[in-house]
């Protein structure tokens, strides 16, 4: 594309292997960081070096983290029983954010999907089992995605923690606050009125 | 976004500032950035940094280069008197890949817009002009956007030039070679009528 200049070429290509961005989208990007001021570009450059450097993994949680255990594990606002356990790190933020919930957090790192070769070995599912061995744990709230892999992940999940006499809760699936009933799709809709609450 | 580590939550407000990435593609993206492995992540670091350090302007054409003038401005194998004047580098990039003209380029750095303050002043016009003073050109191509501004621009430049006793000719404006001529707007439609062709 970028014939002369071979390195913004590269940087196009470099950006062009990050999710969501296709080739064109990389392109423009890479045009556009060219058109960044040195401060601006040098300033992103080393942000991008500063996350690799700093940033870890929460060895209780497996949240994304400076320090270890993470601020959220080692906050002592937060009720320590209850443990929400969801996919990935933007998941728990995306929670956090709704300021709904005040408990603990388990990142499983990824679902359950056998067609990508992902089985339960993959996730972490065996930390999650220690720290209701060890903790004073009562509910976990299975809070996967609502597609099929994230429901079979909850599955088979909470298969294995019923067992243990914990109450373990699935978040609700209806629908959206602010969508429209006309536009909704039939699963949705099935699932808000098996849902269905009283007043 | 990310409480538990400040540096990743900074990347996405950076990563936010430029175009075309919103709030959540850019936690998306930040995020993706910090599963990369160090190598990867430092690659793109040190080509954002690479690019910022060795790409500048061909003082020629205006088109990014790393040398000066530019690759496409001292290819023995291009024609030098017929000049493409584009926008942006990704128009002559783009039109470069169709691998339909074999002649110079010109960027203009922008389009004529009084809305954003932005003059023929504000264009590399004046350096448009001294090429065609000082070279053998005989023909150039106007091919700015088809849009408000870019037809304005043409209009303007159309009107400068053609006093100077060259040929000036704009893109053909039409129908999308694959597109589907129900679904063609009717400004499209009027221009593919306007400029037909005979067999």
């Amino acid at each position: 594309m970028f014939k002369s200049a071979s390195s913004v070429e590269r940087l196009a290509n470099r950006l062009a292997r990050l999710p969501g961005i296709g080739r064109k989208s990389a392109n423009r990007l890479a045009f556009h960081i060219l058109k960044l001021t040195k401060e601006e570009a040098f300033e992103l450059a080393d942000t991008i070096r500063e996350v690799k450097d700093k940033v870890g993994f929460c060895t209780v949680c497996n949240n994304i983290s400076e320090t270890d255990p993470c601020q959220i594990c080692t906050d002592p606002k937060r009720t320590k029983n209850i443990i929400c356990v969801v996919e990935e790190t933007p998941d728990a933020a995306a929670i956090d954010k709704a300021e709904s919930f005040n408990g603990m957090f388990h990142i499983l790192g990824g679902k359950l999907s056998p067609l990508d070769g992902i089985g339960p070995d993959d996730l972490k599912i065996s930390e999650l089992l220690a720290r209701i061995h060890d903790g004073d744990i009562t509910e976990i709230i299975l809070a996967t995605n609502p597609n099929v892999e994230g429901e079979a992940t909850a599955l088979y999940l909470s298969g294995l923690l019923k067992p243990l006499g914990l109450k373990v809760s699935r978040i609700a699936r209806g629908l959206p606050v602010g969508s429209d009933l006309e536009y909704a799709d039939s699963a949705t809709l099935s699932r808000a009125l098996e849902g269905r609450q009283e007043f």
